[in-house]
């Protein structure tokens, strides 16, 4: 085995309150596959943390006894729990902290509404889930085209299953090619979605009209406490 | 909203310890979009249990908590979990009264191993990850291609992320295909894998050469576990 396949990363996934677990599990599922990294879940407490689907994990950290200096951080997104997730103080002041000090700070999905609340993500180039997208400008970064946008350290993916993608290329750059081709293998991961609905550009837009309907309101309700969110965390 | 959108679904994930989170949360993730639907992930007790990445998830039902009757009964796979559940009595005494009764007996990856020791993939077609695939017929079950297998009411994922695309067509297949397209949207599920690896086919030889020499005594570890189990359940 080549001596680079081993490595000695300290990861850490923030979970919340209704978070999005395969905004998570995607990524988790391909990091874990470093081999000698150590993998956090970490939460505001070691409590039981319920998804927004219903999923209930134990965090294996709080707050308190993450590593101070991780290799990767990665928030997951979610709807109404991110939202209660950016006026949390304790929750942007964790994100700080690790944030300022990690190797790679990233998202998925709407986590990068998290990371930008807490102030991680001004003056880089970002994305996050297509109908939060638009929403960056507000934490002071630049909306970017890609699945998966890198601007120096900072990492953010689109909507939940980007995860996926953000992951797998992160366990390429960290270890080397036929590592990650490796771990595609074990995951069988060759795609065939059975709709090709996955982007709005390529959505019905009777599909795209519902979606926006149903999501208008968490939007504009997202910008306010985003907006909000962003100031405080700067005094925290 | 079209009423046919609306259903009442039950539908149970099995868990049992070291399995495979991903197998689970991603087409969890998909049927819990299913408008009315009540989803339950049942383990043997209530007590947390560890996936093989070391998630830990809190059980919403117990072997006796779940509902007799059942819409939709996935299992998950796993390696040695897998392995281990199949040598338990209970799970297989679960699996054979739950399976006899679902409108849809289905599983992800080396699930199709628990669902073919249970003996209800006699005389199916079937799959399985490609590396266990081969040992269906141990069940009574016949290999058939697809990264998704239907054959009357079984539905058999390929490895691991099948389960994101088994999920998806299910939605499809309970609704409408607006709505797993709403569904494919929401989790912009446009895949990009960063590599092309993800089949033995397409893999590069050495990458595959690599995971059949990591996973050789696992093959045969299983077939053998595979074989008593299949036999014990019988008289179960």
């Amino acid at each position: 085995m080549p001596a680079h396949w081993m490595g000695a990363e300290n990861i850490a996934f923030l979970i919340y309150p209704r978070f999005t677990a395969l905004d998570m599990v995607g990524p988790h599922y391909m990091l874990t596959s470093l081999m000698g990294a150590t993998t956090h879940v970490v939460a505001k407490t070691r409590d039981p943390v319920a998804s927004d689907t219903g999923l209930v994990f134990t965090p294996s950290a709080s707050f308190e006894d993450c590593p101070a200096d991780l290799d990767i951080l990665c928030v997951p997104g979610g709807t109404l729990g991110t939202l209660a997730a950016m006026e949390d103080d304790a929750t942007l002041r964790f994100l700080k902290a690790r944030g300022a000090r990690a190797k790679f700070v990233t998202s998925v999905c709407t986590g990068s509404l998290l990371l930008g609340a807490a102030g991680l993500l001004e003056g880089y180039k970002a994305t996050s889930h297509w109908m939060t997208k638009p929403l960056l400008p507000v934490f002071g970064a630049e909306p970017a085209p890609g699945r998966m946008v890198r601007d120096r350290n900072r990492i953010t993916g689109g909507g939940v299953t980007a995860g996926i993608d953000f992951g797998l290329a992160l366990v390429g750059a960290l270890r080397d090619r036929t590592y990650a081709e490796g771990v595609q293998l074990l995951a069988e991961y060759a795609p065939e979605p059975p709709f090709d609905a996955g982007t709005p550009e390529r959505a019905p837009a009777e599909v795209k009209a519902i979606l926006d309907a149903m999501m208008a309101d968490f939007i504009v309700q997202a910008r306010r406490t985003g907006t909000a969110a962003f100031a405080r965390a700067q005094a925290l």
